[in-house]
């Protein structure tokens, strides 16, 4: 099978090798010619993931259309605000039978909307001929050939069934999952948890802490997933637990690491400067919290997030607060 | 309200702390007299908790029945298998009215009862009025008071509320839960993930790894739940989720500690050795799987568990086994 990789970054560049190690033949595009010429020439992106040999089923271009021509696997993995405007101009090179599939994380600032219907809409394809990919996927310990798992979520059974198989190798291993909303709404929001993670470890709290704010704060994703019509089953899955149990544990998140700089008594602009850049869930958390009131949803993590970031509330009372709600019982 | 912990090892003399923080007048017994007499007097118990002032409300014994008398909560926090042996001769001194809290994990060997079950019948009270507490709970964090979460479960909601209430405090907070089967079999169970994430850890794997081993260990104990009447969503709770993202991300625990020495190569009686005596779950793992195949239940992950601890499977082909297995759904 032929599959196209838009973007060349680590997550673009790693999930191309997992598809050439199953078996696919890979075209990774991106716009930097020094990057694509290497990936050919060398099978090295040492921009964007040094000291890893890429299997010798993966080719660079920086065209499109030769990337896109015959390819039955469209795999998106460009920011994602600039999905729609990337992609919009190559929808006349897609195979007529192609499958998208998204890599990307978060909904789309201005319209609220997904990243599967993101990528639907400027290819011009239906739903059921998109999938998302997500899970306990940090690229560079699969581009090491460290197992993991994750999810290939789509309307479509036939969809998500093509696209994990063309995934699948001996240290990848994908889970197909009919529940696209409940996929992509856990990479939207388990950044906001990730942070809060972050805050109260940057207190100094250990191992009980992080767990309890890990656990209640997938309760309360999962309460808004419901909400949403998604299925529990999900956020107890890779996607979900999965996926926020490895961000919150590795220093690379972003979220994580601001949230630190915020528990060790930083305001939100030294943690920015700090963190050299802000973080998603800086400007989510807001989003998510709206969202949940329009429903009607509690989610008193992300509420105690966004009132340390944004209302000017202390990290040492966002832990008093949380711990002094009404006793209740556990479920959702 | 008065309240007798019996157990004066580290667990008990923190939860003792934390009901005395709630407004209890706790009584904390013990068989050794030089604790018993150091808590009383310096509120330390330098053995088995050093470090820690205790709060006034805790008083040390080693007279079970000066304990017992007038206790309206009797916590029970001594070594699982001395539990029935120890508490059947107390009976005799509990208050009509007590209710009794088991603090303890895993399964009575020889029976296979539940700890519950156990105190219920060592002290001749009804299930009614026992309640378990479970979470992500490491005592020497509880003791310094860093905050977290818990679960009070019991099948009497009356019963399960006075426990809650009775150790709420700013640093502690406890949700009920109906569904004891599904927290004690979380208990259970729990140490062989950790295991397994630690042989994982072993071999040099890092986050996406454990947290596929986290996530996907937790599917097949909730699998195993379902089949004996627990309910989903407990094992999304803070006594599954939060006690195993606890338990795996602790260098205090022996199970994992045990299986990062397999996971380097040693074999079981090296690792025994390195590890200063075995783990709990060398013995359960194979209890657990024959009771999964009693039920007809597939727990994948406990199978190579017992695969390389008793019948001489390397590490490298327990990783390539549980990725090579047919691709499926993520559900339960």
């Amino acid at each position: 099978m032929i599959a196209a990789v838009l973007g060349s970054g680590a997550w673009g560049t790693t999930f191309s090798a997992v598809l050439a190690d199953s078996g696919c033949r890979v075209r990774l595009w991106g716009r930097d010619e020094i990057v694509a010429e290497q990936i050919t020439t060398m099978r090295r992106n040492d921009k964007y993931l040094p000291g890893i040999t890429l299997p010798a089923g993966v080719s660079g271009t920086t065209s499109a259309r030769d990337a896109l021509s015959g390819a039955k696997i469209v795999v998106v993995a460009i920011p994602s605000q600039s999905a729609r405007a990337v992609l919009e101009p190559l929808a006349e090179y897609l195979d007529p039978d192609a499958v998208a599939v998204s890599l990307m994380k978060g909904v789309e600032l201005g319209t609220d909307k997904r990243m599967s219907d993101v990528v639907a809409e400027a290819l011009g394809i239906p739903l059921s001929r998109v999938a998302v990919v997500s899970g306990p996927n940090l690229a560079g310990e699969i581009a090491a050939h460290q197992p993991t798992a994750t999810v290939v979520s789509s309307t479509d059974e036939a969809t998500a069934a093509l696209v994990a198989e063309a995934c699948s190798c001996d240290y990848f291993r994908p889970y197909t999952n009919p529940d696209v909303v409940g996929v992509e709404l856990c990479g939207a929001v388990k950044n906001i948890i990730a942070l809060a993670v972050g805050i109260a470890q940057g207190q100094g709290m250990g191992y009980n802490t992080t767990a309890t704010v890990i656990t209640r704060g997938l309760v309360e994703i999962t309460r808004l997933g419901l909400a949403l019509g998604a299925q529990a089953e999900t956020f107890a899955g890779l996607a979900g637990m999965g996926d926020l149990v490895a961000t919150c544990a590795s220093p690379s998140s972003r979220n994580h690491t601001l949230g630190r700089h915020i528990g060790q008594g930083k305001t939100l602009d030294e943690a920015i400067v700090a963190t050299r850049g802000t973080a998603e869930a800086v400007k989510s958390s807001r989003s998510v919290l709206a969202l949940a009131r329009t429903v009607g949803v509690e989610m008193p993590i992300t509420e105690a997030v966004v009132g340390v970031l944004h209302e000017g509330q202390s990290v040492t009372e966002m832990a008093s607060k949380l711990l002094s709600r009404p006793r209740k019982t556990e479920g959702l």
